[in-house]
């Protein structure tokens, strides 16, 4: 007998019925035979709905109160779960984030699990019961007090229970068929991925694929867990993300050269003019940056003008943080010493992965022929070893995904994606 | 410096602008240097709008899931109210009822607290800040499990907290000015009362009043714990119901010969025909309806027929449980031996309770002519030392509540009785 931990979104338990049609879908996991720990999302816009009323409250809602107030939702959705599994029949029973054993850091809005002690999941899954386990939420180590995960965190929760339960596998259930070599909605001809290294699944991550995210994949890597995606209306085989390629049937999942090709319209550029090229001079402005606490993506530092001794220095970094980046150098352009700052927000990245490119040499020709024959002007380059990423107008991105796409040969025969519904937390 | 704590039930804090309104009011009591622990019921309907989900999930939800979904509505409402009190400059820390320390036993949806250990708000008192707690729940001590005091557990949270924190007052938040000496929407002149003793009080509540659910008037007795019972819309002072009278301005309130006039509408009446009056037939019955875990009001045993050795006996109970009660006696019709069962609930209660008609001989007497005066018809009579009941027809409840009310001078000189909105928990 196994251990399954399933984890739902909240676009799959938005109302009554999508409770009781997941209710019926951990049961047949319970009749194969296995325990089944699940873990839930607020329903549907139920988070919104609280934000909402917080906003009408305080315009800056503390954050230990904001989570007191945000885990409500996942509260309702979990009591709902248990009793929709209960009528079918089956013993379940609900459990906070703090009675699960999901311990973190205190810090609000975006802990940090740093332990997971699931004995009152073991004791309930020992005596028979399905347990239901609300995400995104814990309790801190120091001051007891509630906690939330951020953005994606009821993924980190049930990969977080499965490390600690040991299980077999972790299946995130969500609104889509599995992760696709594309998104779907830019790409018509995105084929779904069968089985994904935890490595590719990583950097897809990193480069604007929104289905997993990187924090929740990087634990699954760590205490290498299996993780299946797939969706909680289609019932069909999804995505396995996993450290060796898993056997279908009677043939197994071959690794691709290329995994996919990922997007992200979620960056600004910034660009330094005019600083001095002596040593140190980088190290100051990102210094600059990194005290203000920003997270930096894309670096890039033209070659120097050997008759000004001025070269510019770029970097990409979220558009949400652009505008403190900025305050953050302008207010330290004297230790620095610059020009200007240049602010562009109509950039794109796309990205290319995967682990075959490392033995394949003509990658970085062929990614770079696609984009010329498209008429899309790169901007800037980054590369790992299993990933190309270059910077373009916003407005080519579409364009370019799909020129990539197709050059590498991953086009679908048909139109097979499906998008069900919103996206959960 | 005393410590005060407040209860504001559902329509208090009904919407942002109810919540923004209380978080004032709390503030106010803070800046009068008091210490501040406050009790909030969930907002307006949302208790309602989560059983019915749970309904539409499931036809018999279970009490632990129950328990675990209702309790999320003071999760939301205790959060926001901390963060509106924080964004008028002022610290505030929500707890939940397991948070608080309110430890209850194990039966779920109407749990009872048998102990409240609130080391966490001292602390957090102690540092300076307001103290918000989730009313109406608590966690159960061997399993650990959430649970629910049941309809008006707020109040009881309020005056268990009180209670352990030995505070000097336990301030009751509602919707109406106080304790009106009847029912406003009966009587028109009905008058806020200033002071009312625990045990006038205790009558009242077991007399129909709603004001004050019994059991939280008896905890706040053998804690010797002053509520106060006031608006949350008006600031006006209300009702204090204490052990001793209390000074108002310069003159003492005095102790009323009569406190006021209840009624209760919720009651069915069973009349078991033809016993045989013999001893141990009144035992069997009320075996019977105990075995059953209904809760009995009113008994009357006529008195025998010399003629047949027949007896017939009736007996009040609430309404809902009128089924449960028909059901049992028909079964263990065999043991007990009688001819039929007539069941009626087309009657209402009317009582009159004072600490004065111990001392005052002619009280009942004028009850009786009020009542015969406004051409009621009694059907049963029960007294307690400060109370005197009486059954009669449903109809003619409100017009014999009228007649007493000004029989015995309790009318006021206006229409003075406001009632603002909806009841809480």
């Amino acid at each position: 007998m196994g251990l399954v931990v399933q984890k739902y979104g909240g676009s799959s338990v938005a109302d009554a019925e999508g409770i009781k049609r997941v209710a019926k879908r951990i049961v047949e996991a319970k009749k194969n035979g296995n325990q089944v720990v699940v873990v839930v999302s607020a329903m549907g816009d139920t988070t919104d709905e609280l934000i909402d009323l917080a906003e009408q409250v305080s315009p800056m809602p503390a954050g230990r109160e904001f989570d007191m107030l945000l885990t409500a939702g996942e509260r309702i959705s979990m009591a709902l779960l248990a009793m929709a599994i209960k009528n079918l029949g089956h013993e379940a029973q609900s459990f906070t984030g703090s009675q699960a054993g999901v311990i973190t850091d205190s810090v609000h809005n975006k802990a940090r699990i740093i332990d997971v002690t699931p004995g009152r999941i073991r004791d309930s899954l020992d005596k028979g019961n399905i347990a239901i386990v609300a995400g995104f939420q814990g309790v801190s180590a120091d001051k007891k007090d509630i906690t939330t995960l951020g953005r994606g965190g009821s993924d980190t929760t049930a990969v977080a229970l499965a490390a600690a339960l040991d299980a077999e596998v972790c299946e995130i259930y969500t609104d889509v068929d599995g992760v696709f070599t594309a998104d779907p909605r830019v790409v018509k001809k995105a084929k779904k991925i069968d089985w994904i290294s935890f490595e590719d699944m990583l950097e897809l991550a990193a480069s604007g694929s929104k289905i997993l995210l990187h924090r929740c994949v990087e634990y699954a890597r760590r205490y290498n867990i299996p993780i299946h995606v797939r969706s909680s209306f289609s019932g069909l085989q999804g995505t396995w993300v996993s450290s060796e390629p898993i056997e279908q049937g009677d043939k197994k999942v071959e690794q691709a050269i290329i995994s996919g090709v990922a997007h992200d319209t979620s960056e600004a550029k910034i660009t330094v003019v005019g600083v001095p090229d002596k040593p140190g001079e980088a190290a100051a402005i990102f210094r600059t940056i990194a005290d203000a606490e920003i997270n930096i993506d894309m670096v890039v530092q033209n070659v120097s003008a050997a008759s000004t001794g001025l070269t510019d220095i770029s970097f990409t970094l979220p558009k949400t943080e652009g505008r403190k980046a900025i305050d953050a150098l302008e207010k330290n352009r004297p230790g620095i010493g610059f020009d200007s700052l240049r602010y562009d927000d109509q950039i794109g990245k796309i990205s290319l992965v995967g682990a075959g490119m490392k033995t394949n040499p003509g990658v970085t020709a062929s990614f770079f022929e696609a984009l010329s024959d498209a008429g899309v002007n790169i901007e800037l380059i980054s590369t790992s070893e299993i990933r190309i990423s270059v910077v373009t107008r916003k407005d080519d991105v579409p364009e370019a995904v799909r020129a990539v796409h197709t050059a590498f040969g991953l086009d679908s025969d048909t139109d097979e994606a499906v998008v069900y519904g919103g996206t959960g937390r």
